[in-house]
């Protein structure tokens, strides 16, 4: 979705307003799995979009490419390249929109770009543009109406024509000519250069509107997080930094915690200044840093730690080829990415009910989904790699981890339980202990609303359900007991399923389980998850492969371990279970007689 | 569906037992009006299909097949034709087949035919079949498998081969010998000729499977209703009639009731035998009549009048091209003939969810729609058409529909209120006496077991919800008034419209709102009755034209009633009311306030 379209209907909303990170390619591995992570746990609070920059000179084109494609269908968030003209003939700059287009991603943010490395001054290169208008244009005739465009403005107009620190009147209309032109080209959205006077932002915007220029006119704010940083970005911009500001943060100016407290603070009260100007964006450059920037938006009220918002169960993709989807199986709930990329290549995605899809097909299992950020690596390696003597030392890592002792969990790939699972964490230690290792599980919800911190989804007004839910995996006695206890349970029905493809079953192979699902006013039933046997059987070796590639490869090639866990994975069975009486049921009650 | 498949179906479920009725085309429009009806009634108990023979030599031909296709489409029961040689050349068989198989029925019984009127004797016509056989294969080569084909067994061969009350061996093996034949040249299933002596019944399947017959043998049992047409019956049919029938039957002879009360007797004696050697299927000769055949199915317990099964809020389609359909707006419920007939030409049906659907485009209204059978039009007569002085007369007419005093409603094909709007008729009539005239309405349902009496659907297991609905004329005033309380009452979505299409309404044109749904086990959430404002676009035409083609015109052209009607129809409008908060809402207490 374009990101104009996006504000476009906060607009529609009473006192909403938008905010939007922005980050740029760190330099290290570590440091793109830790932007990753971060970015992750920033994008819970519902940004409007991110925006990533371009490499310096284009040196980082493709590093650039690859998180756009990682931010927009992985983390999930409304995704805004930057794409600048330095060094950039015509056929690279077609090559980065082919392919941010092919990833579903729909909004650039076009610049002239920083001049070549080792260089003062901006060089147009043989077949490349020679400033942002050129590549605004260029973009709107070669691909239409597809994207969303934004340029930047500059509220001092552009550091090239700032002398001694301020622009010549002549200079700053040319500039904002300048900027309507771009509008005029094609742009449909204007994000501004860094700035610390707000009557500087508010005074361009307000020239802007003068000369014609409409389309909305969002304020980059980038929180102060350090004083030689600061000093340094401003002189680059050569921004002008008020009196105030300078005369606060001349005292603190060693003491990085003050700095950072004030950047806050000074951060808070400029937004404040410009939403009371009725201005209902704000955009952060957050230098790739969570603290500031997330600090800000809580002082503002527009996020709250204990309100983090679930428009869907899962997060919501945004590729513009998968908007519609609304109905994913329960397997990957805690393997969301994976779920993305094994299922990337579909045409279309399920939508409204999953049993209207045509089988699609999944993609096979790939090295990509048993690759973890490197944080994560480590965190496995120092909570799940102990000696394992016994299947009591297996099964004591998944008590732990249902008890929150434990972090990580090779099935996962997020931090700890899901919020709704902890609600039953203690039921869940106790069928761990009984050795009945859970991978996955929801409790029963019989019309909570809809906005209920644990188990809330799609906003307020609704009710919201839950069948009850448990998949583990566990011994074929254990099984073969569980089935048993099943017939005088009619409520509970199962699939199990071992390494090899042994099945069980009191369900037939088309009956699609809707196991969560909401009711909102003037709407048809949303059933965001379902169980579903044939992508149960997908799902199935993968959660198998993960006892080697994701637990026994982490042990050194001789650990005993290795050889305990191999054994695990070929003499047990994955079982999904659902408990169907979501109003009377009670799915635990089956495993107290174990 | 082809009947051998619902035989099929039932035989995995435990204990079941398949019944069908049979009818015939009556002489009069008033029976075949009387016919549907009766047919209606009997169809709510849940028959696997029912039939209708062929008029002897063809005579009814067209009238065979005009009931045909209202049985399947109308009153939506799985429906087979029965189709003779008799008079019938190739091209008038298979226009009756396309025929049929265009309205979508699967299902002929293939028979050579009685001969013609005032013959002894069958004779073949030019371009025309000889014989059973014939027809069988000429149907499987022209139509593939598209067609269910049952054929008739004779358990005491042929009356043609019978001679002095009795076949021959020889006779007796070769009848047998031509069924196999037409079992081999594809039909699928058996149903006998009427017989009385149940062991020669059994003994007719026994040597059936003795040369290799294996389709099912499903009885044919002919209620006794009175004497004279049993001895017509048997003698046409030399059908043997056990000594003690003829002992038990020669003292009541002359007492209709005793001998009816008799034939339920013997039928359901009869039927418990069969039962008891295993076969799971009854056929019931209805002669047309009701009393019998439903008798003896309660004797055996196969329906309970306080237990009709509802697979749907609405009776679902037998139709092959709408056998997935299993959604519809709320706005035709009790009109469930009107909507078929104005979406008949869909290419395909609402399946999962309504907003799915491609917009489908409604047939115009035609005469059709306003068509009552006779005896309905009467009832219609006697109950509304009073003089109606003032609007309070009309309320009038409203208020005792609601509250039961009234049968019919203009607005309604269905006999009284549905059984849901029964629990609140007190509720309703409160409303209409405040001049909100009501035509279709719901209460809220909250997680009802779905074998519930009054408001379940779908069979055990599972729970039923519904928010709660109204829909009603009233005056601009009194809307006005609605529609300022509306905003006090958040959960409370409405559309409104007058006949010339003024518009008002708090939902979007495309918000499509569920108003009844299911939770079954191992299922997708069903949710077959929806609120769509287009479809309520197209439904306002017909709801207002019930005002002057419904119930004005049944008053003499001058009559001063027919110009209040049309000043009703003219200054209301319609409006379709949902209480959102089918949990803790209350949808009438809105209308306390007036």
């Amino acid at each position: 979705m374009k990101v104009i379209e996006k504000i476009r209907d906060a607009a529609t909303e009473e006192g909403k307003v938008v905010f939007s990170f922005e980050f740029f390619p760190p330099k290290t591995e570590d440091g793109v799995d830790n932007l990753f992570e971060r970015m992750d746990r920033m994008v819970a609070h519902g940004p409007a979009f991110c925006d990533i920059t371009w490499g310096a000179g284009g040196s980082t084109a493709d590093l650039t490419l690859e998180i756009s494609n990682k931010m927009q269908n992985m983390i999930c968030v409304e995704t805004m390249m930057h794409l600048t003209c330095t060094n950039m003939p015509v056929e690279k700059i077609d090559h980065a929109l082919d392919t941010i287009k092919s990833n579903g991603i729909q909004n650039v943010l076009a610049l002239r770009g920083d001049p070549p490395h080792g260089q003062d001054k901006f060089v147009q290169i043989q077949g490349g543009f020679a400033c942002a208008l050129d590549l605004v244009q260029h973009i709107r005739a070669k691909y239409g109406d597809y994207f969303g465009i934004t340029v930047a403005g500059y509220p001092e107009a552009h550091p090239d024509v700032i002398l001694n620190g301020v622009a010549t009147s002549e200079a700053y209309q040319s500039d904002l000519a300048y900027l309507k032109r771009k509008v005029d080209a094609g742009a449909d959205l204007i994000v501004t250069q860094l700035f610390y006077d707000t009557d500087i932002f508010l005074k361009f915007v307000n020239d802007c509107r003068q000369i014609g220029i409409t389309c909305p006119i969002v304020p980059g704010i980038m929180p102060i997080n350090n004083y030689k940083g600061f000093l340094r970005m401003t002189g680059f911009c050569k921004t002008k930094i008020p009196s105030e500001v300078t005369a606060a943060l001349e005292p603190i100016k060693d003491n990085d915690e003050a700095v950072k407290a004030y950047g806050i603070h000074l951060g808070t009260e400029m937004c404040k200044k410009i939403l009371a100007h009725g201005i209902k964006t704000v955009h952060l450059y957050t230098l790739n840093m969570e603290k500031s920037a997330l600090a800000i938006l809580m002082n503002l009220g527009l996020i709250e730690e204990s309100k983090i918002s679930r428009p869907f169960p899962w997060r919501r993709p945004t590729n513009v080829f998968r908007v519609k989807e609304d109905v994913r199986p329960i397997f990957w709930a805690n393997r969301p990415r994976s779920y993305i990329s094994r299922t990337i290549g579909w045409d279309q995605y399920p939508h409204g009910r999953w049993s209207d899809s045509c089988n699609p097909s999944y993609g096979g299992l790939t090295d990509y989904q048993f690759m973890r950020p490197r944080a994560r690596d480590k965190k496995l390696q120092d909570e799940w790699v102990v000696p394992l003597k016994s299947i009591e030392d297996v099964q004591e890592r998944f008590i732990k981890f249902c008890l929150g002792k434990l972090k990580s969990s090779p099935w996962s790939e997020l931090d700890g339980l899901q919020p709704e699972s902890k609600i039953i964490n203690e039921l869940l230690g106790n069928i761990n202990s009984k050795g009945f290792l859970t991978i996955n599980s929801q409790p029963a919800v019989n019309g909570e609303k809809s906005d209920s911190l644990s188990v809330g989804w799609g906003g307020p007004g609704g009710y919201v359900y839950q069948k009850a839910y448990l998949e583990f995996f566990c011994s074929r006695e254990k099984l073969n007991a569980l089935v048993d206890k099943c017939k005088g349970h009619t409520s509970l029905t199962y699939m199990a399923v071992n390494k090899e493809g042994t099945w069980m079953s009191n369900v037939g192979p088309g009956e699609v389980n809707a196991v969560t699902w909401g009711v909102f006013p003037a709407r048809e039933i949303i059933q965001p998850t379902v169980v579903d046997p044939s992508s149960f059987m997908v799902w199935k070796d993968e959660a198998f492969e993960i006892w080697s590639r994701g637990w026994a490869l982490l042990y050194p090639e001789d650990d005993p371990s290795r050889k305990l866990l191999e054994e695990v994975q070929n003499s047990h069975f994955l079982v999904s279970l659902v408990d169907n009486d979501y109003i009377n049921g009670d799915l635990f009650a089956i495993f107290m007689e174990f």
